[in-house]
């Protein structure tokens, strides 16, 4: 099948172009690399050594023989994408193009404002350009399990029967975004079922839940390879952070009580939910949505996992609650469903301590490569400016490599 | 009160600016007049002959002594806004100041873009510059009862609570907006609950039904005051399309079966409702959402009120059902509350003889500046770009003013 990866040079891009492209698939990457290009704005860097995508493809082809072709440009310029998707002519449209950080677009009006209208427009332009080239073509949009917020409900996928006063109607689940990250993607959700209806197009929005891992099948088959690992304060997510921190001896760190509960996934599972929504298309007209994660976890659960964890290679770490820069629950009713991916053939692979020790296994590897400073949070969610303090002077000494 | 009316020159903000001011506030009215560009952009003008706001505020003055500060600017630009309410100071902020019609929106992609950032911008400016130069202002956001669009169960004021597997829970009434303008209305709602749950900041959200009349005791002190009167097919209302058709002899024209149902109200009750809201703030960290309209009517019966109507002062018209160029249900439940304005005070003008005759007559009285051109649907939802044709050409013979 011929498929377009919006964003394929990023964390999930990166493994789900491979992962296709394995499997027999035409793909083509669409990216701007200006997720490369918030690492230089923040000073931050990925753990793990990525090469240049021109690099890696070629190293792919060598590899394997498939050829992943590439489009170099912005999706928020419409002329680049739609003569992109013209050209490519895609069946499928996978789209992780977007600014995916909740603390990154808190940092201040210009980043809350930058990633709204980032993902918006961007999604909009590829509405608009499948609409216009490739009226047939499946949309896969990632969207996330961060725009249900914490209802004190089960969470549906997507949609929600509701009977009210003798009356009855399936309506969208009621959002409560957490960020202006988690908002733009419910901006993006509302405007995607409306297209469907409208024009017809088909659609499956997958609200994937945090991934962690760095090693797919293919991304293991050489350094070169190689996937992001982000272990930042804004991009880095909590299972990296935690692995980095118990490799240098810092406390894992838990934002207030842990009590908060999400969802998550390996990314291989993602990688999978992805060939899996190709494979099954949407119908004309519907605007499916599946939640994408396999297992729930509290926050202080998962730092306990990985104390145990690190405790048996031999790192002896403590657990420190830090005052919770964002606003949310801290303890919560979590129940969300997800079986729509398992009942179309997903076989997760569950949070396990072989992982957990790949994880721990890799932070060491690159350990020389860990910069403590940029772990703890900066971002506070009830300020509308966040300066962003000098690295060196705000880093408490005994968090320094030794 | 000191408030600032973000919007102050349009339709809805003109006779809120002016009955503001008329009970003593000091108001203050923030407009870059881009709503008298799009008139220029569509060929299209209002009905009643406006006058520039300077030549108007200075009327108002002589008039009635009050003085109404005039900030020129756009909302979307930061810098320009939070000096404007810098300066100003407001206790509350009333904020019209958006791209309001869901047929502009339509237009093709650029519109389509340009609505959802001008609105989504120009809401977050406001918020940011609320939070960081009067935290304590209480906002009156003006939304629609378009967000709701038309569920198959009663239409709550914001919120519903729903009980679901044997629990309960308290939501965002869940929205199915019918355009690229009414999306970008709920992307707003959502950005606004987020920040009073944040930034503590105090918020009213008014979903308003469809504002008709011109009249209000201000805006008929002299002709220099008048407000405008939209009948266009971009940004005219239904309502006062019908009395501008039935003047020229034209058939009323309803779009499908003309089974929508939408809620309505009065100008004059528009302003009374902003008073309302302004002297009864919310609560700090409170996102109020009011309906605001006063009656529910079905688009045919307004057609015929107006045939009716018509017919008594001796004009004589046919209805017209047109292919609907919406994407809507044309026959479908509706049953939306709009209580809480009426226990805060609001005594309801309701839709009656002698404002259809008022209508009529001013559609009389200004019946040498309609352009019949400018009146039939070329806006098609299932379009992603229309061609707004020449005017003359799309005409058929038989609309010409005789």
């Amino acid at each position: 099948m011929k498929i377009a990866v919006l964003g394929g040079d990023g964390y999930c891009g990166w493994a789900t172009a491979l992962y296709l492209s394995a499997r027999g698939h035409s793909v083509a990457i669409v990216d701007s690399f200006v997720r490369r290009q918030w690492d230089h704005e923040l000073g931050a860097q990925t753990l793990t050594p990525i090469r240049p995508l021109s690099e890696r493809i070629n190293l792919w082809r060598e590899l394997t023989g498939n050829n992943i072709e590439t489009f170099v440009g912005d999706v928020t310029d419409y002329e680049f994408l739609a003569s992109a998707i013209q050209e490519i002519e895609p069946e499928a449209v996978i789209h992780f193009a977007e600014q995916r950080s909740a603390p990154y677009s808190m940092i201040d009006r210009r980043h809350a404002v930058f990633t709204q209208v980032n993902n918006v427009v961007g999604t909009l332009n590829l509405l608009f350009a499948i609409r216009e080239t490739v009226p047939d073509c499946h949309l896969i949009k990632l969207g996330t399990m961060g725009e249900y917020g914490t209802p004190n409900i089960d969470i549906e996928e997507g949609y929600i029967s509701i009977e009210h006063n003798g009356r009855k109607d399936r309506l969208p689940y009621p959002k409560q975004p957490g960020s202006f990250y988690h908002l733009s993607k419910v901006h993006d959700s509302y405007n995607m079922m409306f297209v469907c209806k409208v024009w017809g197009l088909r659609a499956t929005e997958l609200n994937q839940g945090v991934v962690y891992g760095t090693m797919t099948d293919e991304a293991s088959m050489d350094e070169g390879l190689i996937n992001r690992f982000d272990y930042d304060e804004i991009f880095g997510t909590v299972l990296n952070r935690l692995c980095v921190q118990a490799v240098i001896g810092h406390p894992l760190t838990i934002y207030g009580k842990g009590g908060q509960t999400r969802g998550f996934l390996d990314i291989r599972d993602t990688v999978r939910c992805l060939e899996i929504a190709v494979l099954n298309p949407a119908s004309r007209g519907e605007c499916r949505v599946y939640n994408q994660f396999t297992e729930q976890f509290r926050v202080a659960e998962l730092a306990e996992m990985v104390k145990t964890a690190a405790a048996e290679i031999g790192l002896s770490v403590e657990i420190d609650h830090l005052t919770n820069p964002r606003v949310e629950a801290e303890e919560h009713y979590y129940n969300a469903k997800h079986s729509k991916l398992i009942d179309l053939g997903l076989e997760p692979h569950y949070l396990s301590r072989s992982l957990l020790d790949s994880l721990l296994g890799v932070a060491t590897k690159y350990r020389d490569r860990i910069d403590p400073s940029l772990i703890l949070p900066r971002v506070n969610w009830r300020r509308t400016s966040n300066e962003r303090r000098s690295r060196t002077n705000q880093l408490p000494v005994e968090f320094h490599t030794p």
